[in-house]
């Protein structure tokens, strides 16, 4: 019985060593279960095609129905194919729709303006949340594969402007948009969350909107001759041999919760200094081709 | 006497009516003093030559003096007539040095390798708090015109990695940087604070080193056939024609202050919700020509 202390003493020993280096995030999501991974459906994927490469966007109804219907009905209406890259903003976003001076397509089915869907109830909805202090919301976290904010307080829930979020354009009143004209974020961009309708975020190729030659005009609009054609389309209006079949990441399982602690924690042979705290919008969801 | 408590009621009424919009930014610097505007001496401020577009640096000498002297000695040798961006990392960091096929530059007077300057005594440093909660650091706040962030249990500050931030590239090791390669953060990069050594910030183009086409090596790596040869020169060594005279912005004068609290609080014809709070790198430091 009197060896019992020193038996714990050694056992203890453990953590008074190096620390074990964080796992990488390749290892992490090696060892993923399937069920960790959720597929995108065609229906909800954008396929924005640029001639610098494909950017793929998935949508978010939970938060923008009303925004995602409407695009729907715009790609319907052929309205995709006549927008063009109109405004590039160092720091902030990357803008395409009509551009000013070409005739105004047909809007089909679809509405000309829409009651912005900034923020939705936080009730029904389930939330992921990080730990993580937050300059911008009470709350940030995850919710139906997006970051996203919310506030216990006035029961409301939203998605937050990171790095690849996609939005609607307006004019200053707040029912301006329509899906018509959008933008995404390519740089810090929270002060829109909950003045704009977020619909998405880009889940491949963002790099081909972020190397756009910034506009010089007002708020980074390109001149006339310097816009870059783009076409839109959906996933399911795609003929099976175009569809690009992807899965990402479940935002509420053990695994995204792996990959969270290992960026707030990393420590291996570069990284002597954790953190020990990580931003919504620095945690990427991981996406990979459906195995 | 009775008409007093209606007369009250009356100067009460304008805090129900709408608020004032917030200030616009050029707003607010055009009422600046002189007084919150400091000079960039030529010393500090590195020309970075790219085919897209002329790149200034600040360096941060309160930070990383061993690193920014090293620097001046690898640009007297003319090592810096020598490197090319290497790397473009989507969304984290855009990178240049000698290429790994190029022959070795002669370092002149310069250090092959030296200790990390992550950080430096808190104590000593003048530093303008912000009251935004952080996800990274115990406070964040401006020194010496930079991001910065201090923890006042270690006693320690360091400078942090926000879009434009120039840092030190370096191997595992922390003593293995010299300040011949260095990168800019184009995204996220938070994780390498107290990593890294940050040497400065860039003042004015930085739109040119983030629309560099991303490398699809590991870790963004450009093929030897697309790196970007650049130079880099001091303002100092340069005739006085091809001198950028630049102000910034006082970060720990009223001006400044104003800045962040109407970024804090914005709301206009545009903006219906003020966030309330700011991140610290989502304030980037005014910069005009010297008047």
């Amino acid at each position: 019985m009197k060896f019992a202390p020193l038996a714990l003493a050694l056992l203890a020993l453990p953590a008074f060593a190096a620390p074990k280096p964080t796992p990488a995030l390749a290892d992490i999501l090696a060892a993923a279960p399937a069920s960790d991974w959720r597929s995108i459906a065609q229906d909800r994927l954008l396929y924005l095609e640029t001639p610098r490469g494909r950017v793929l966007i998935e949508m978010a109804p939970d938060f923008a129905p009303n925004h995602v219907d409407n695009i729907k009905r715009l790609i319907a209406a052929g309205f995709f194919d006549h927008v063009a890259i109109v405004r590039a903003q160092d720091n902030f976003v990357v803008q395409w729709g009509v551009p000013d001076a070409d005739p105004k397509p047909s809007l089909g089915s679809a509405k000309a303006k829409l009651p912005g869907e900034f923020t939705r109830p936080a009730k029904g909805l389930a939330f992921s949340p990080l730990p993580d202090r937050d300059a911008y919301a009470p709350q940030t976290g995850f919710a139906a594969g997006f970051p996203a904010a919310r506030d216990l307080k006035t029961g409301r829930a939203w998605l937050v402007h990171c790095y690849g979020t996609v939005a609607v354009a307006r004019d200053n009143a707040p029912d301006t948009g329509n899906g018509g004209e959008l933008y995404a974020a390519i740089g810090p961009a929270r002060r829109l969350d909950r003045n704009l309708t977020v619909v998405g975020r880009v889940v491949e190729g963002m790099e081909y909107l972020a190397v756009q030659p910034r506009g010089h005009g007002p708020n980074g609009f390109l001149k006339p001759a310097d816009v870059v054609p783009l076409r839109m389309r959906l996933g399911s209006d795609l003929p099976a041999a175009e569809q690009v079949s992807l899965q990402a990441l479940r935002t509420d399982g053990a695994t995204f919760a792996r990959v969270a602690d290992a960026r707030r924690h990393r420590h291996d042979a570069f990284y002597a200094v954790a953190q020990g705290g990580v931003d919504v919008c620095d945690l990427p969801v991981p996406v990979r081709p459906q195995p």
